[in-house]
Parts: C-alpha cells; sequence; structure tokens
C-alpha cells in the first residue's frame, strides 16, 4: 500500500476537488509551537539583511489642506509610516485640529497645525487636488512654510498637482519635475522643466505624477531613506505588484472620446494654473 | 528667410533649450477663451460616449474599525467617490463619530456609526489590516450588519485581509476568494476556496489582493457598475498606469532573505485568524 495520506492528498489535488484543506494545511504549516518567537526570530534576520537600514528618526511632514485628494498623500503614507521609527506628521494648513476634507469628501484629522509643524523635517510633502490645490498655492502662509523648512529638508516631495503649491513657492525653478498630466506642462509657469515620468528626482526635490504614482514613489522615498532592500520589505507587505485589468491611466492610452474631453475638463483649472504667484 | 519661429523653437526644442517654453506654450494651448463653456461642452461629449453611464445613484458602505489600513480603503474610495451621483459612506464601527485611527496612525472621520447605515446598500467594503482586523472579526454587531446587509447588497468587498472579516460573517463559503498573500491560505478556514489573483469575483462577492489592490479592483467596481468607459476615464483621471521602480511585491519576487521573514513576522496573525469564529 503505497497511497499514503501526502499521495493522496497530491491526487485529488490535481482534480482541484481538496484545495480548500491543502490551502489550510499551508496556513497551518506558517504557524509553529509559538508564533511570538518566529515573529521575533524574524524580525531579528530581517535585521541582517545587507543594506536594509530598519531603524530612523525620520521626521515627514506630510500637509493637509481642505480639497486634497486623498488617495495622493495615503498611498505615500503607508511607505513613509512602515518605516520604524519615522515620525509621520499631518500637518494642517488650517487654525486648529479639525479633520480636513478632501476633494472626494473623506476628511483626515491632522496631528498638528502648520504653526506646530517642525521646522526642520527630513521630508516635507504636498499633495494635489484641484481647487482647494489652487487655493493652498495661494496661500502665504503655506508658501512661506514651504520656502522655509525646504532650506533644511532632506527632501522636499509632491505628487500630482502639489507639484503646483511648490511652483509657487518658487521652489521648482530650473528644476525638472512632474505632475499629474493635465497639469504637467503649466510647470514652465513656475521656471521648471515638465517632465513625463512617474517620479522625477532632481537635487532635493521629488515629485511624482497623477493620484495614484504615489505609491511608485512611496517605494522610491523608502529605498532613498532606508536602502532598497527595506523598500522591497513594504513593497511586499503593500503587495504592490499592480495588475490593472485593463490599459489606460495615460491620454495616449486612453481612447481617444474619452481623453480627449477628460482633458477639457481641466481647462478652467489649467487656466487658473498659469495665473498663479511664483515666489522669487 | 524661411527661419519662422515655430522652426526657430523647433531646432532649439532639440538641443532641450526651450523645454520649459514649449510647455508652456502647450498648457496656454489648453485654454480657450472661456475654459468654463470647454469644460462644460467636454462633459456632454462624455455623456454621449456609448457604453459610459455618467450617473448612478449607488450607495457604497465603506467600514471602518480601528487598526484599519488606509491604503486599503482611500485606493478603492477614490474610485467609487469619483462616480458621478454615487453616495459613499464612510461607517465605524465604534458607537459615535470620533474619527477612527488606521494601524498606522492615520485618523479618518466617519460619516455615520453602524447603527446608521444603511440596510440596503449597493456595495459593502471592508478593508483589512492586522489586529484590528481580527477585532473587527470578533465583533458580533459588524457580522450581523455584513450578514444582514449582503443579503440585499449587489456586491460585498473586501480589500486585503478585509476577507476574514467577510469569512467571520459566513460570507466565503464555498466561494472563490483572495485576501493578502499572508493571510490568502486561512481563508480555507472559512469555507473559501484561496485563489491567488489580484481581483476574484464570485458571484457578489469580490475580493481583493494586499492593500495596493484596492486600486486594481476600483477599477474592476467602477467598471462593472459604471461600464468600462467609466472606468476608463477615472483610470486617467488617477494616471493608473503603475509603474514600480523594481521589481517585487509577491513573496516569489521579493528577495529570499527578505520574504521568508516577512512572512514569519506574521505568524502570531496567521496563528489568530485560524481561530476565528464563521457564522453559519
Amino acid at each position: 500500500m503505497t497511497l499514503d495520506r501526502r499521495t493522496l492528498i497530491g491526487s485529488l489535488a490535481t482534480m482541484g476537488a481538496l484545495s480548500p484543506f491543502l490551502a489550510l494545511e499551508s496556513a497551518m504549516a506558517q504557524v509553529t509551537a509559538d508564533p511570538a518567537a518566529k515573529a521575533a526570530d524574524a524580525h531579528m534576520k530581517l535585521m541582517s539583511v545587507p543594506g536594509l537600514v530598519m531603524h530612523g528618526n525620520e521626521q515627514v511632514v506630510m500637509l493637509l489642506y481642505p480639497g486634497f485628494t486623498a488617495l495622493d498623500l495615503v498611498g505615500p503614507h503607508y511607505f513613509f509610516a512602515s518605516m520604524m521609527g519615522a515620525r509621520v506628521h499631518l500637518v494642517s494648513t488650517g487654525a486648529d485640529l479639525a479633520p480636513v476634507p478632501s476633494d472626494l469628501g473623506l476628511a483626515i484629522q491632522p496631528t498638528m497645525t502648520l504653526a506646530q509643524a517642525p521646522r526642520d523635517p527630513t521630508v516635507v510633502f504636498v499633495p494635489g487636488g484641484t481647487t482647494g490645490t489652487l487655493d493652498a498655492a495661494e496661500d502665504p502662509a503655506l508658501r512661506r512654510y514651504l520656502r522655509d523648512a525646504s532650506a533644511r529638508a532632506q527632501t522636499v516631495v509632491s505628487v500630482c498637482t502639489g507639484a503646483l503649491v511648490l511652483g509657487a513657492a518658487g521652489l521648482l525653478r530650473g528644476r525638472r519635475a512632474t505632475s499629474h498630466w493635465v497639469a504637467r506642462d503649466t510647470l514652465a509657469h513656475f521656471g521648471a522643466t515638465p517632465v513625463d515620468a512617474r517620479v522625477v528626482t532632481d537635487g532635493k526635490i521629488v515629485t511624482g505624477a497623477g493620484v495614484s504614482a504615489g505609491l511608485d514613489l512611496g517605494v522610491a522615498m523608502v529605498a532613498q531613506l532606508r536602502g532598497r532592500p527595506y523598500a522591497e520589505a513594504i513593497m511586499l507587505q503593500a503587495e504592490y505588484h499592480p495588475e490593472p485589468p485593463f490599459p489606460g491611466g495615460t491620454p495616449t492610452t486612453t481612447p481617444a472620446p474619452i481623453a480627449g474631453p477628460m482633458r477639457d475638463m481641466f481647462a478652467p483649472f489649467v487656466d487658473r494654473a498659469l495665473r498663479l504667484p511664483v515666489d522669487p
């Protein structure tokens, strides 16, 4: 009798009949007698991976203003906040700690106001949006904070149209930068050279393309701050191997009857962006 | 003299000297004398795209519990909330409307409590997390709401380990489903057949893989609710053509010295997941 349990399970599995049971066996194999000890041992093993900087003390300032796009911010936040030891501050441009509403009605609770924000952050991050972003770019207190903090920050970061706020603060002059495809060419208004890329690094300025580019930028930022192995660990934790169900996401890969009107819908945004102030 | 302005600009552009000025010209070309009229016209054009359902009245319930992973929820939220006419409710499992903290310290303001949530939503959505998700799966009131609402909902959706909450509510029995790679095999504990895919649809149950899979799931959900052209429009708005800076994001594409310990770090989570209750 050679048909032991494993052989039986194997032959039934090829029939697709036992997959839930095999999966359960696989899940249970992950757990030893002492799961906590296994986890602690794993932590030590990760710490010994060459090039992986497990602990740090970065101060990351992520700005919240009314009408920001939540996904612009929450993508990078996942990566920043997953770095052990990093402190991520959600900084409201408002006068108090009231939740700040996004353009799509999702409000996030700030952890401090602009007046309380660190003057020497490791990273300053500005999300994008539409009307709210243009209002933010016209806010002298925000632009003053950005100019001041960026003088000492290691990296100044934007996703999407957040680049326009950096531009209005005079931080993109002479830089290569990117933004949401709708607004990319307006970066020239701020003295920047627009680049069609997912993430653009020029000195201490790191800019991302529209909305979802914040995830690619998040990975790139962790690699910059903690080394590529740490970024690979967080990518795995985020299960970041994207597979959009069908092509699209750029003006050239979207059917023209959709891409054309989508661009035109933002004409009022572009019109106003081109009239934003630009600090010296 | 054949060197007109366009020729001059063209030849200088090949030298890379004038790209900011060309970009500005391009940006200004987007704006007509009346940007608002252009946008209104674009809206009409989009409405005439075959298969694009511009207006709807979906009721989308997105659950918030302490310790949820913000990116699990904010990815799909972007897509749901971008559907014109859809009402997205951020529903706290708590007793009041206090902001609900995520596992990484980002708190989102709910718009209603579970007691106030619609009993007949179009979509019910559950995000994942780690310890907080296991606590949520052990919350009888949440499981009761899910069982009740799912009887009438068009679609019941999870991202990441949110699938374990659906499983505990007895909603995955006999279904094909996915979850975060760490937890995928535990779905068998709930009577499901685990599937290694980015998004799995089985009847009215739609489950997504870990964290970042919420964006792929968001696109798929818009396509289901409003047709593929609308999903293509929102993909373009989100500039969703992801380009991770290097490979990774799965146990097999991550270097083994990182992937192994990362799996082991979640042994306590898997251990507890396999002891969750499963409603009949």
